[in-house]
């Protein structure tokens, strides 16, 4: 351990990283080849797991031959050779410094377990909160280790991280208060670990670049282990925090962290500058959401996940026992959100998972995610709802673009998507419009078809090229490829008063103006082979008179997704769920 | 239908409320009668159901002897003649009139179904907005008929309701506008349908008492009607909107609505002024909630429903089946939040529903409610936890009283509750000191016992009658009586860092600091015979290290039950779930 920790501290970090894989698995660490540029691990786990072997890759991208990795085998068993003698040497000059007095015992190490032992209402500062400005002052802050580099025995730097924040810290040693005792458990901290330090706030000789914390570091003069990380991480944040399209460099390698890797080690995976990023930018979709709302008169709802009947449309949905019978996860609260406009709330939105069955192992699918929906009644036609959905939207991307700058920034650092852009008007097309486009770029598709996934893209392209917006709005869709609860056109029975959102290509907004007529709302039941006797509840909220009507159903991390271009769904879900995941 | 509507815009709404079992389920009404207190309809159904006979009670409150029905029948005989004479009366009548030219055919009527044939883009007012100060001002409003009144042929009142709000409209014949054939028509209005009125704002000639707009009314020119709500209703506004502890007086009679009627018939009875009046005050508390928190650094996360293991607690969890596997629902998102402590989210909240497999059919539990979560990672003391709760609590509590002082009043006219009081500096306990005061008070209770509900609600008694609050905090549970994931006590091994907070009596929070310690938290899972393994994502977190934290949950419904004193959960819950319901 303390080998590991001392050579760690002396290596970069995708050095390091293999040396987990030497110490854990007993394979040698590989030394740095020129002709070796990517190393893909298909599964990279928790320390306590087996660890797979990892496919060397020449610089062709094809598996290494035999003779190269004899000739592989033979520099493992070199450097091997030569962790051994350095670990030896580690231990002698380790007895020699026990025998030194360290005068420093009281301000380092690691205390008793925090169990709230004492209260001493401490200030506390976060790292994203020092500025210029405050240097000279003594501060106290919590952090993780993100990075230590021993200088000498006398001497060390701390990367300390919070979020998306990061500083520079450095321990050297003086009369008193740091020794080198200090020193050497300070550099020894394992990576990951939580600590607290206090020390004084300087300028730095020059500029910390690689620190977003760049014209200030702390003097440490206390340094305590809160929370120990193990030595071996599945992955480490510097691989997990590249580029998605990060390429090697001549006479480069690197580990990529493969998606499953990552979520396996989600909670570590999470600590990235990036996803931190990005889940301040999934609540503050939320946030704005909310506030747009609320300044409309609209008032949240929370309605059942939990349906006694499979009903609605024809995406599976999830059954699960209730006590003595049956019961279903709800697909969407669309029976919810119109009952309670039957109800007289008027206009209601509500922020809150949706469930769906189906068994789609797509970058866009998941089988929970978050729904923001909203549902409101009209005084004379459904586009006083499309309005209103535009205006949210306009809200929530100028809300993002102007709060979230920083946010904006980090994720460009994995994820460098061209700005998403947007009309101050923004555009409207009718869905014969928007076929029309299509076949007149060469696309086979005949007006009242319904569009694939592949062809929404390219409207999204051909859009994007023609009026340079990634945001834009289809209207009046067949009727046909509609729900049984839409509204058809009122001249064109062939049509719905229906409408789709799009970003970057992609539907965000499914919505319509719903049927609030009972009988017509049966027969149109009926025509899709519902059974209005199994929604019962539903149809005679219509029976008691609801007022005309319309809403639209967002999906949360659809929207992230696009926004930022992250190109997955499940970088946008905190916990993904799809078939075949279900954990953590 | 002619015949049903002239004759209940004639009657009391107790009375109209009878006719529809006459005409429904050929049981004639029951004339008022000074013995007959009370009418209780053990189920209460939308009008195309089958119908139960209703139990007729005396004044003693025991069902009728068979000669007191027998003179009821005779009665109901009677009446049923005279309804019959009437209605011939009127078709008569009604055939003269056809005769008449009706001058105003386009200022009323029922139009072709709102398809967004139009879009006027008119002015629309609502009523809440009305102020004595627009007198003059000609409106446009769409409103539910609340009630209607005939004075003569010529003049009829129609009392417009729209969620919290009514006010009165007048119609009477005017030359070229206003037919007597249109003030039959508005008069024959079923009540609950909604309509759109145009006419312009006057002062009446006394103030409309009855109304919540008292200083204004409307004299209508145009009445249409857009949705026609049933002639009969499962149950009148006016019986669901009485008070709970109402009793009739000498020689009135009225029917009691049961809760499983309100319930069965939910979208109804949600359209009371004091049900609009709890679900504003509901999205109200998330509101402040979130407002509090966003000011204090958290970030709304979002973590999934749908689980691998059942795990945490001894509550019950409900399964589900997943694709090809077995999964269940998150009895609560504790293990999801204390993950996103570990990936440095540092304060996050959750709103989302929970579900507990409970088999328990009380007043205060429900198999899927809405959590309001937070987690928090502390530096030195959970009392950080503690204090912000506290400060949340407050906030919340101040909130309601000063932004939603009708909604108080008007939730107050069913639920007439002592107002929630609270301390400016909240009044806390130990679980010891909690103890003491049962025992000082005769209660058979030791120190380390649980409190049991009964007992929980007499300590706010002991505790209103002492301190003048119906809000406190009880501190330092025993550990023994607490899930494994909560921290010890430092000193005393048989307490924890854990905590209740208590509204008139009940539990609304419960939280505690928890074990962020991988070893300690191993030990405690085997001592509560849970097994690790079956926990591993979550363990694993914490070994990657992860700071000191703590958190609460909070019951949004019971925190809403309690603030107004509603006296059963249901009441908070939109469509509330329970072991015997899942409907609508």
């Amino acid at each position: 351990m303390l080998m590991n920790t001392f050579c760690r501290s002396n290596l970069s970090n995708s050095t390091r990283f293999l040396r987990f894989f030497s110490s854990s698995s007993k394979l040698p660490a590989i030394p740095r080849r020129p002709h070796l540029t990517v190393l893909r691990f298909s599964s990279l786990t928790m320390s306590d797991q087996p660890v797979q072997q990892p496919i060397l890759l020449g610089e062709d991208g094809q598996p290494l031959s035999k003779s190269a990795i004899k000739k592989l085998e033979k520099e493992r068993e070199k450097l091997k050779k030569k962790q051994e003698r350095e670990a030896k040497e580690q231990e002698e000059k380790l007895k020699r410094e026990a025998n030194e007095v360290d005068y420093a015992t009281q301000n380092y190490g690691k205390p008793a377990l925090n169990q709230s032992q004492e209260k001493n209402n401490f200030k506390w500062s976060q790292i994203d909160s020092i500025e210029p400005s405050r240097v000279g002052e003594r501060v106290r802050i919590q952090a993780r280790v993100h990075n230590t580099r021993s200088q000498s025995a006398k001497l060390c730097f701390l990367i300390l991280r919070h979020q998306t924040s990061t500083m520079q810290a450095l321990l050297s040693v003086a009369p008193d208060s740091v020794s080198k005792q200090m020193v050497k458990f300070a550099v020894g901290l394992p990576l990951e670990s939580i600590i607290t330090v206090e020390g004084v706030l300087q300028k730095p000789i020059e500029d910390i670049k690689t620190c977003s914390v760049s014209k200030v570091e702390i003097k440490l003069d206390k340094v305590f282990l809160i929370a120990e990380a193990p030595s071996q991480l599945p992955f480490s944040l510097e691989d997990a925090s590249r580029p998605v399209d990060a390429t090697p460099k001549e006479g480069e390698q690197f580990v990529t962290v493969g998606p499953d890797t990552r979520l396996d080690n989600r909670v570590l995976d999470l600590r990235t500058p990036v996803n931190q990023a990005i889940f301040r930018a999934q609540s503050k979709v939320c946030n704005l959401f909310r506030d747009y709302l609320d300044s409309q008169d609209f008032i949240e709802i929370h309605t059942p996940k939990i349906q006694g009947a499979a009903t609605e449309s024809g995406a599976s949905v999830f059954k699960l026992q209730y006590f003595e019978r049956s019961a279903f996860l709800a697909q969407s609260p669309q029976l919810a959100k119109q009952m309670a406009i039957a109800a007289d709330f008027g206009r209601v939105y509500e922020i809150a998972p949706v469930f769906r069955a189906e068994n789609s192992n797509t970058y866009r699918h998941m089988t929970e995610f978050i729904g923001l929906d909203l549902e409101m009644a009209i005084n004379e036609h459904y586009h006083e709802v499309v309005d209103l959905l535009d205006s949210l939207f306009l809200h929530i991307f100028r809300g993002l673009q102007k709060n979230l700058r920083r946010e904006i920034e980090v994720i460009k650092t994995q994820h460098p998507t061209e700005d998403f852009v947007f009309l101050d008007q923004t555009l409207r097309l009718t869905h014969r419009e928007a076929i029309q486009i299509l076949k007149d770029n060469g696309h086979e598709i005949e007006f009242g078809d319904d569009m694939g996934t592949e062809q929404e893209r390219e409207l999204g392209k051909l859009v994007k090229a023609k009026y340079n917006t990634d945001y834009y709005i289809v209207d009046k869709f067949p009727l046909a490829i509609r729900p049984f609860y839409t509204m058809p056109d009122p001249v064109d029975s062939t049509l719905s008063n229906s409408y789709d959102f799009f970003m970057r290509g992609e539907e965000i907004v499914s919505g319509a103006q719903r049927i609030h007529d009972p009988d017509l709302l049966i027969t149109r039941m009926k025509a899709a082979g519902v059974d209005p006797k199994d929604m019962k509840s539903y149809v005679d909220a219509f029976k008691l008179a609801c007022p005309p009507h319309g809403g639209g159903g967002i999906g949360l991390e659809r929207v992230v997704m696009l926004f930022f271009g992250l190109g997955n769904i499940r970088k946008a879900s905190l916990f993904p769920r799809d078939p075949r995941r279900l954990e953590p």
